[in-house]
C-alpha cells in the first residue's frame, strides 16, 4: 500500500491549509480541527463512496484522523503569525492537490474503473478537499475562483498521466511521487509566474450576478 | 436503454447551463469546463450513489461526460454575447431539470425503490445538478432563492407522474418524454407569466440575517 | 429498533429549523418544504451513504419524509410571528444535534464501525443536517462561524460517549437518551450563557478574506 504514504502526506497537507484557512477566519480550537478533518478526509470520502469502497478507510484506518487532527492542533498551538496564513495555505494546499490526484486515480484503477474514470476520479479527489473547505467556509472553492491560477489543469494532467501509466506500463510509486511532485511544482510556479488558462474572448469582465 | 437518451440530453443541458454560468463569471476554460461537467454529472452521481450503484454511470459510461465537456467547449469557443447568457441559461437548466426528473425516476424505479421513493430521487436527480452548480458558483440554489418562479414544483409533479405511470401502466419511453416536456413548460410558463408558490401569509418581507 | 424512535424525534426537529430558516428567508411553501426535509434527512442520508447502506433509510422507510413534511407544513401554516423563528431555531437544532449524534454512532456501530469511527460519523451525522441547511440558504454552517458558541463539542461528546457505552456495556437505549439530553442541555446552555471555545491566542480579529 506505498499510495497510503502519498495519501498520508497529502492528508496532513490538506489538514494544514483547512486550520489555516480557520485560523484566518479567527475560528476556535474546535472549528480549526473540523475544517482540517473535513479538508483532509473529504476529497477520499467522495472517492471511497464513488467507487462503492464503503466504509471509506477515513472510518476504518484511523492514522488518517489522527494525522489531519495532529496537523490542526499542531497549527492551533504554534504561535503562527497572520502573515504565515497566507503562502503557506497555497503550499499545503498545492502539496494536497498532487498527492490526492495520484492517490485517487490509483486507488480508482485498482479498484476497477477505467483510465479515464480513474483520471477523472483521480481530479475529483484531489480538488474536493479543497471544495468542502471553502463551501464550508463560504468561499467561492479557488477551482472556480474568477482570476485563479491553473489549480485543475495541473492536478487533472497529474491524474491523467498517472493513469496512462497504470494502463501501459509496470506501475511504481516512483513513478506516481513524480507526476505529483510536477503537479505541485506547476501551481505554484503558476501562483509565482501568474499564469492563467484562457478566458473566452468575447468579455472582458466580471458581469455581476442576479 | 431508453431513459439514456433523455439522460443524455438532460447532460448537454445542464452541461450548457453551467458552462453559461462560468462565462458570466468570467472563469477561464478550465472553470468552465469544470462547471459544465459538474453542473451536467453532479445529479446522477447523487442519485447512482444513493441507489448504491457504484461506481455511478458517469464513471463507466463515458459519452455523458464526452458530451458534457463538448457542450462546455462549444460554448466556450462560440463567441456568445453576454446578453445571450440570460435567457438560455433559464432554458437549459429547465430542459436539463425536466430530463433529469425522468431519468432519475426511471433509473431509481428500476434499482427497486418503490413509488415515492423513486419520485423523490427524481426530484433530488433534477434538483441536484443546478444545486451543485450554484453552491460551487457561490450562489443560492435557485430552488431555494427568495422571489424565485416555479423551479422544485414542475420536477416534483413530473417525477411523481413518471413513478404512478411505472407502478400502475405499462411504461412506454414517450410517456416520460410528456412528463419532461410539461414540467419544462411549466417551468419556462412560470418565468414568463411571473408565478410563484404562495409564501407564509404573516410576513410581507425577507427578514435580515444573523 | 429503539434508535428509530430517537432519529423520528431529530427528524421533526431538524425539519422544523429548516422550515423556520426558510420563513426567515421569506421562502415560499415548496422553498420551506424543501429546506425542511433537506435539513430532516440530508445527515441520516450521508450517514447511510458513507456506511454503504443504500438505498438510505430516507427512501425506503417513508416515516422520516412524512414527519419532516409535516412538520415543514405545520409552520408554515402556523402563522408563526418573526420573533418566533429565533429562539425557536436554536431549540429545534439543538434537539436534532443531539439525537442525530446519538443515532447515527448506533446505526454506525451496529453496522459494523469501530467505535472510534462510530463517533467520527456520529458527530457527522449530527452536524451534517445542519450544514446542508445552510450551505443551501448560502450562511456559513453554524459549525464553522466565527464567534459562535459550542456546537461541535456537545456532539462529539454525546458521540463519544454513546461509543463508548456501546463497546464496554450492554447498551440500553435510555443511555442514549440522557447523552442525547446532555447534548442539548450544553449547547443551549452555552447559548444562555456564551461558552466559547478557546481560539488561538495569537490573532484578536478576523482578518478579512481575499
Amino acid at each position: 500500500m506505498v499510495h497510503h504514504s502519498g495519501e498520508l502526506i497529502g492528508t496532513v497537507a490538506f489538514a494544514a491549509s483547512g486550520a489555516l484557512v480557520a485560523v484566518r477566519r479567527n475560528l476556535d480550537v474546535v472549528g480549526i480541527l473540523l475544517l482540517a478533518v473535513a479538508t483532509a478526509l473529504g476529497g477520499g470520502i467522495v472517492r471511497d463512496v464513488i467507487i462503492g469502497n464503503t466504509p471509506p478507510i477515513a472510518f476504518t484506518d484511523y492514522r488518517f484522523l489522527v494525522a489531519a487532527a495532529a496537523a490542526g492542533l499542531l497549527i492551533f498551538f504554534w504561535r503562527v503569525p497572520a502573515r504565515l496564513t497566507r503562502w503557506p495555505l497555497d503550499v499545503t494546499d498545492a502539496i494536497g492537490l498532487g498527492m490526492f490526484a495520484v492517490a485517487g486515480t490509483v486507488v480508482a484503477y485498482d479498484w476497477g474503473l477505467g483510465a479515464p474514470g480513474a483520471a477523472l476520479l483521480g481530479l475529483t479527489t484531489a480538488i474536493g478537499g479543497g471544495v468542502i473547505r471553502d463551501v464550508l467556509s463560504g468561499q467561492i472553492p479557488i477551482v472556480l475562483r474568477p482570476g485563479e491560477h491553473l489549480y485543475a489543469i495541473p492536478a487533472l494532467a497529474c491524474a491523467s498521466a498517472v493513469a496512462i501509466l497504470l494502463r501501459y506500463t509496470d506501475y511504481q510509486a516512483w513513478m506516481g511521487l513524480v507526476c505529483a511532485v510536477a503537479a505541485i511544482a506547476l501551481r505554484l510556479a503558476s501562483l509565482k509566474f501568474g499564469w492563467h488558462g484562457p478566458r473566452p474572448w468575447y468579455t472582458g469582465r466580471t458581469e455581476p450576478e442576479g
